[in-house]
């Protein structure tokens, strides 16, 4: 198999994860931003969005394997694989590479969310609630709970990810889209299932950093368990998939 | 065919089972439980939960089959099958391993869904509702027409599992997914549609032993109804699978 | 190609279409009725239990090639085709049994669905609108619209299965319950979608022969409407494939 | 590969157009139009209902590749496709053909839904909304973001087809119709989502010319934004295609 760069690693991440976010983030703008047509659509919206962004963002990251997520690197590393996408070595550098392409992509993604979403991002009655749409928050403030909760649903993903190889079915990027809603619907109550590192750093960052009308603060403090939280997942499925059959 | 071991098929299928039930109790808990992020989110977000439960637990049990089910192992055993799964015959021995695989993880998976849910378990609000996110009961209590629900659900499910092999498809854990989210669209309202004894029994434990403030009982007086009403849907399903082509 | 008998498409329509009509009723029961814990659930899940009902059926009818409907059986013979499923010639009366399987299943699919929701259909807030869920009405009672829509809607249905066949694509039985969540989605407004006489007149019979507490009418006047608007959009649609490539 | 006339490119695109508006329009209809059966439904509702109009509009143009957008047409030009579809060469005649059938049957495929849904949109009830089941309309009016978000929502659209041949799946037109449905939801809140110049420009037509009580104006000021936003993201999205992988 002939190796595959790492630069062009390094853009299909951003690609990938970048299309990941817009998607991501759009959904939640949609349902939670004033005036927009999805206004109020509820949870089956978000969690259909956010699936699907991950839909779209495999097929724009084919030429790494679309991990599009650190924790999905991690549990890959932790599981022993030779490689991380067909022609890309496990190595200290091609996995600073996956990081370093998923938080670009994640930051740049939410800047076309934002962009996408500008008007209704600086309405009025938005003021305050931005936030929401770019990173995650616990529903009731708890860390530990808050870091379990995290580590389970990441767990969830990352093992199953690590087995769809050992069934037979020729759906492709669907079937991660649909693990993602599941995972939403059944695990997202309590801390709006970051799974992700990147998913919630890139766009908090671009939270802070973009010009938005009555935005608030970053809630910077939160910020390190939806990072903790899908390492120790991450870990944890790389680990059981030694065990596992 | 190689032979499984039974050890193997015991660890697959608490492995599947505790996946299945640990995003089957989530998804309730996360609509029915306050303050969850997916409160409210309505029976749609239900169905595709489960759903896709199954989904989930399906490649995690692939090296037996993933019946996840005793109505699954059941309706096998009636059809006359020859083997469980690959390399797995069916003998008195391997059904009981297939009976306790699936219990034991539906017990350990309810317990992975309160630990990812515990603060909102444990909120005032939630107090005396908490058993509706573990167990099935009946919107209107009548025995035998409980049990008739729950044996036609179970029937639905059980003889198209049987007949999926005779229409070409390539969609595969997809279907039993699908399956699932239609059964509990369709026949999901008089009971909760348990459809499978150790998704019922498993966490109706897990709510009798784990620590959840102001739980209140468990409604054991109803526990025999989930499992008594599936295993005869499985029984005619198997039965019927002889009569039809 | 072995010949299938007239007797194994028979029993194979019968037992599609009873599981088609059994989840289709089913859900308009979950949703419509009162105390179940569907109910409520809105128009998502009624279009996605009728198009996974269609998912299911399709499973159990694999050996007569799951018209389930007798606007399949017209389109079908109306484009031209030679057989109605491989080793089924289209004749006068493989037709004929096409339609009786059809009618028959759709009745006992319908007793199947009440048996499940006895204790609902004969709850006091029940009374009077149980007939909305075994047959369609319309929203606005206008002949000629009714007609139109009905026959629009079927056209679509029977159209799309006679173009199956030109796009490659693994994911079988899956296609045609997509199909109809869309005609459900985006025709059922006006008269809650039929496109199929069999799935109107046999569930009407059986609101008509079984014992459900203050039933009312079952609205024959209507009856026809559901019967002739599909019958026309199908022939519309076998006719338009000749001109179609 | 033989040479498909443009004949049949112009017919084929005309029925798979007019089916995705006919089923478009209408689940905009259905929800939108008092006294529907789905009236409510909520944006979940008008996000499957658009994606499974484009499902079943791909099965009816196979013979052309099935376009349905002149978006796609430019998106394949500028990423210098040599053919639009097998055995049509990418001309400036082929061009206008796609570009012609699609907005005819646009045009066409609005005047049917209009039939489907006539007693609804002659509702006294219904007077002055029916536009916004024809055509899209900005949430926020503010040019530059209403185009910026076309534009975004119209990359995403491109560019993921350009890419769909990097990924083998097995699921065919349901690749299009998942991808339509999360576009819908993570980028329709601003502008309701042309990311089709035909989609927009063809019903509005209908609206204006076809006789609807108390229609009200067919808002022809912003009729070029969804012309010319999806217009400018196609082509990002054709030139973006020359630099990644």
């Amino acid at each position: 198999m002939d190796t595959t760069s790492l630069w062009t690693v390094f853009f299909s991440e951003v690609t990938g994860t970048g299309i990941l976010i817009l998607l991501g983030v759009g959904v939640v703008a949609n349902v939670a931003l004033p005036k927009n047509f999805g206004n109020g659509g509820g949870w089956i919206v978000i969690i259909f969005g956010w699936g699907l962004a991950v839909f779209a963002g495999v097929y724009a990251a084919a030429s790494s394997g679309a991990h599009l997520n650190p924790a999905v690197t991690v549990g890959l590393l932790v599981s022993g694989a030779d490689e991380y996408a067909p022609g890309v070595d496990v190595t200290l550098g091609s996995t600073l590479v996956y990081f370093a392409g998923e938080l670009v992509g994640a930051f740049l993604g939410a800047v076309l969310a934002w962009a996408a979403y500008r008007a209704h991002y600086n309405d009025p009655e938005a003021a305050g609630t931005q936030l929401g749409t770019f990173s995650t928050g616990p529903a009731i403030k708890s860390t530990v709970d808050n870091l379990v909760t995290e580590a389970i649903g990441t767990f969830v993903l990352v093992y199953i990810i690590l087995r769809f190889g050992d069934t037979p079915s020729e759906i492709g990027p669907l079937a991660v889209a649909l693990l993602v809603v599941g995972i939403g619907a059944s695990l997202g109550g309590p801390t709006g299932y970051a799974i992700n590192p990147a998913r919630d750093l890139g766009p908090r960052i671009a939270h802070a950093v973009l010009p938005i009308r009555g935005k608030g603060g970053s809630n910077w403090g939160y910020a390190w368990v939806p990072i903790v939280g899908p390492i120790i997942g991450a870990v944890l499925a790389g680990a059981f998939s030694h065990v596992s059959l």
